[in-house]
């Protein structure tokens, strides 16, 4: 019988008894045909593929990430993870859909279609997340209908604003959730729900939302299963008890493995998805579960039901293992076709430009100065309470503190304070706001970084301990269109260039990877005590992260949803 | 918290660890809301159920049954197996299909509209599953296109040509198989793929077929697993050593149970699915792993989200079991309210008529005489060697034997034979069409029986030993627009209507159960020796059904796949 690829001589994993066996695999037209014992007394194949009793397993499916996370387009993405191995992801552009709205989502689509991964895309379901602040764009109802009919969308991406999904029936989340369920009643719907537990867990899986990617504690992710959720294990979940919980529990149909966020340099120098499996099996789970949890489960759950198993029908997507319990990836296949070989890796192509030349222009906002660091103060000259940004040092939450601080002038002598300031600018030329405040803690203590990589909104962030820096770091990100920029004493010491929506980059994965990793040192060179600066700084205009955060509107009480005054009087403090 | 059910001290099913847990569950809007220790002093319901401890278990689910074979209309239907815990199926309207084309699919559908038991339709795949037969009506590739657009279809039922699958190409089956792969690729696709092993059986999958209903044995099972099939176990699947299988090894996601084709009478008598759950647990398997595969795994199977667990967003179907090991159905409620209670049991409504009136005129053929009886053969006078249709006591395969009878003026002596007459008449006006044959084995051995109920073609079929009784057996038949009808003697013994397409009656249940029970007893009166005689006689006109069976066409050699004659020169026996 003829056929296209015959690979010889595999340990071949089998999804069904998470057993592995020794055999052959025959491919046609980019399924697999049969799996077994026969061989080349039966199968004239075009190529021969000698497995050296290799192992087999499928390719890797990540089910939950933003490549916004990344920092490159998708292009980029693809070259990075496949080869570690991932052959099919579901990416959420909840980044560019919050700087251009579902025209961002349709552009992000367009750049995946040449892609070597397959990209099956989540439809942003909360943007703006909250309404605290002036983003570039927003998903409403009627462009969830709009991408449902025009685009093959997978699923409905995490819905984050869980306490409004089960405190307010009304609201744009649980009108969202009830157009998805009266019009799209076979729409996965993703969650995020930290920390709910008993009644409330349970009205908002009543809700439609039946899947949590969120870090989980021992006593969430029991409670989350027994009520039906699928859980989306993040690298922050691996915990030794959620890990240890897994493994003793039959409980391998509902969870898996997923990503989230992966920084450049992360990608490079860790891995991806199989950073994850790697970790699994050292932290004591069988190499089968592991690998299950990375293949099966993802497409079972996102009813991918072509592809995530070696069986007859299914995409030949696929990977030879050098070793198993390490996870050592020899090869990469998709439909058949090697596409990574470890023994001979491919540069990758100079990415050409792939968005429209609007995506290259959205940082609208014109050169500043140092006066735009200064803080004009209503209030009469005086010492004043003041709420501080304590920047918290392992995780993206901080912490509000109540210090004091001097108006003279008319100006607050922020400066003469302990605490740095952290500026925000409305950059999509809707309106014009800015807004101040003081920060503290982990972050630098001197010098000034910039950036438009700042969450949801991506409007211009400025962190700072004098104005001139922050204003040649703003100045640099606004040049070149959005990124990240570190200045001290006068000097760029580092900077990246995000020119496609002020978020990502065109340039090449291992460029960009030295950039990132340049851009940490650096932030780190200024006192920025976090074992992430990146997503620490780029998390503090995030209104749905606890507790004290700044957008355009102001700084945000985030536990009270509102917008909070910088200065109090200092008997109120 | 308002909520409208709330049931109280229950032992609860979860799916997720396949426990029970004590406690209570709120019901709001038909769906479960949640589950836990949460009680009265949490929720105020309109409707409080005392659970008093008894298991609470979800609404049984049969992905695989044919409603025609219990020949009662979906509402009787209905009605009858609520009572045993079932409260969704898949019924594949095959036989109606075969008697009125794409009509029969819709108008089943119209009739399952208001029945309490949800009715998910599968797509008859195979009407004709040959070429070998006249039917009323047959599924070309735009009824299915249209059934895709019109009507809520859920999956494509078994594609039971699977020999054409695999060795021709460009057959109906696969063209069938090929349009839904491309049109409809989340489309689930049901198999039907008795003994396949290797290559053939991985074959088949490649085409798209993964599931099987068919009888398994152990290697065959494992092998279906193995390859990614999802196993429906019927009743004559639950051997020892399958079900051990079951038990022994962890492949509780890759099966479930389901009816395919149950009897009126058993019905009533034994059940539905709860008889395969209670079957299970008395051969071993747990009562939670058996209610797995009758709630979750099905439910699974047809992308059924919303159902087949009590978790939250569920639909509330469930069953209250005074005993979990006997699986004794105390109540069941369908979308939180009761529709059955077994302290309390309903008589079944009067059905009313529910098809059009040309369902109720579908037998057209005149009366018939002695004469229709008398087999013309073209041969000269003399002796003759003869195939016989050897019935089997123990399955509905017959088997090819080679007799002798005598040919004499132009006439065939089949009466001075030991073996009796089969005769088939074309039924639907289409041609004309009649053929007969002889038959011995375990069929009756006087009187004679006749019938439309005769798949798949559901032609008039007659058995008998003399022209009159099988005159008188056709002509009641023809007289009631189909049914069945047992004669000795010249008098009707036993008979039953099946006015709607000739093969289902509006007849209420338990009266219908007792003149199939009665037919049964007329049949084993005259010497008919099979478990289920009805199935038997009913399969006699079966071309994919080993070995010999007749058609209008003709004998049919199945293996071979083609017409044969009945007599033969003596020289060739």
């Amino acid at each position: 019988m003829r056929t296209d690829q015959l690979i010889l001589n595999v340990n071949v994993y089998n999804s069904y008894y998470k057993k592995f066996n020794l055999g052959n695999v025959a491919v046609k037209d980019g399924r697999f045909l049969y799996i077994g014992t026969l061989g080349t007394e039966t199968f004239e194949a075009d190529e021969i593929i000698e497995g050296e009793g290799r192992t087999m397993v499928p390719g890797l499916i990540d089910i939950h990430l933003h490549i916004e996370s990344t920092m490159i387009t998708p292009e980029t993405f693809s070259y990075g993870i496949l080869r570690h191995g991932v052959t099919t992801i579901v990416p959420e552009p909840h980044e560019m859909a919050n700087v251009f709205g579902v025209e961002g989502v349709h552009e992000m689509i367009r750049a995946s279609e040449d892609c070597e991964v397959d990209m099956f895309y989540a439809i942003p379901s909360s943007v703006p997340a909250t309404t605290l602040e002036t983003t570039g764009g927003s998903i409403e109802i009627a462009d969830i209908d709009q991408l449902m009919q025009t685009e093959k969308m997978i699923c409905l991406g995490e819905v984050m604003n869980y306490v409004d999904v089960i405190r307010d029936p009304g609201g744009k989340s649980n009108q969202i959730l009830q157009h998805i369920r009266t019009h799209y009643p076979d729409l996965v719907i993703e969650g995020h729900t930290p920390k709910l537990l008993e009644l409330d867990l349970h009205r908002l899986i009543y809700a439609g939302i039946d899947s949590d990617h969120t870090h989980q504690s021992l006593e969430g992710l029991a409670a989350r299963i027994a009520a039906g959720m699928f859980i989306e294990i993040q690298e922050k979940s691996m915990t030794p008890d959620v890990v240890d919980y897994l493994i003793q529990h039959s409980v391998s149909e509902h969870f898996c493995f997923v990503t989230d966020d992966v920084m450049t340099d992360s990608l490079v120098a860790t891995g991806h998805l199989d950073h994850l499996v790697r970790k699994a099996i050292v932290m004591g789970m069988s190499p089968a579960d592991a690998v299950y949890a990375a293949t099966f489960t993802p497409s079972r759950r996102m009813k991918m039901n072509d592809r995530g198993m070696i069986a007859p029908n299914k995409i030949a997507d696929f990977l030879l293992l050098s070793d198993l319990t390490d996870f050592e990836i020899d090869a990469v296949y998709k439909r058949g076709l090697q596409v990574y070989d470890r023994h001979n890796p491919l540069p990758q192509r100079e990415p050409l430009p792939r968005f429209p030349a609007h995506f290259y222009n959205s940082v609208k906002l014109g050169l500043m100065t140092a006066i735009d660091f200064e803080v004009s103060a209503e209030q009469p000259d005086g010492r004043y309470g003041c709420r501080v940004m304590m920047v918290n040092n392992v995780s993206t939450f901080t912490e509000e503190l109540h210090g004091a601080v001097e108006v003279r002038g008319g100006q607050l002598q922020w400066q003469e304070s302990e605490y740095g300031l952290i500026a925000t600018f409305e950059r999509y030329g809707k309106n014009g706001n800015r807004a101040y405040g003081l920060i503290g803690g982990a972050t630098i203590k001197r010098g000034a970084i910039a950036t438009t990589y700042s969450h949801d909104n991506h409007n211009l962030l400025v962190v700072g301990h004098n104005p001139e820096d922050m204003a040649v770091a703003a100045n640099a990100v606004i040049s070149s269109q959005g990124g990240f920029c570190v200045v001290c004493e006068g000097e760029i010491i580092a900077s990246l260039n995000l020119p496609v929506g002020g978020i990502l980059t065109e340039e090449p994965l291992e460029r960009t990877a030295v950039q990132v990793s340049a851009l940490r040192s650096a932030m780190e060179s200024l006192g920025y005590d976090h074992y992430n600066p990146i997503m620490s700084i780029s998390t503090h205009s995030l209104p749905v992260s606890p507790a004290l955060k700044i957008t355009d509107l102001g700084l945000i009480d985030v536990g009270a949803g509102k917008v909070v005054p910088l200065l109090f009087p200092l008997s109120e403090a």
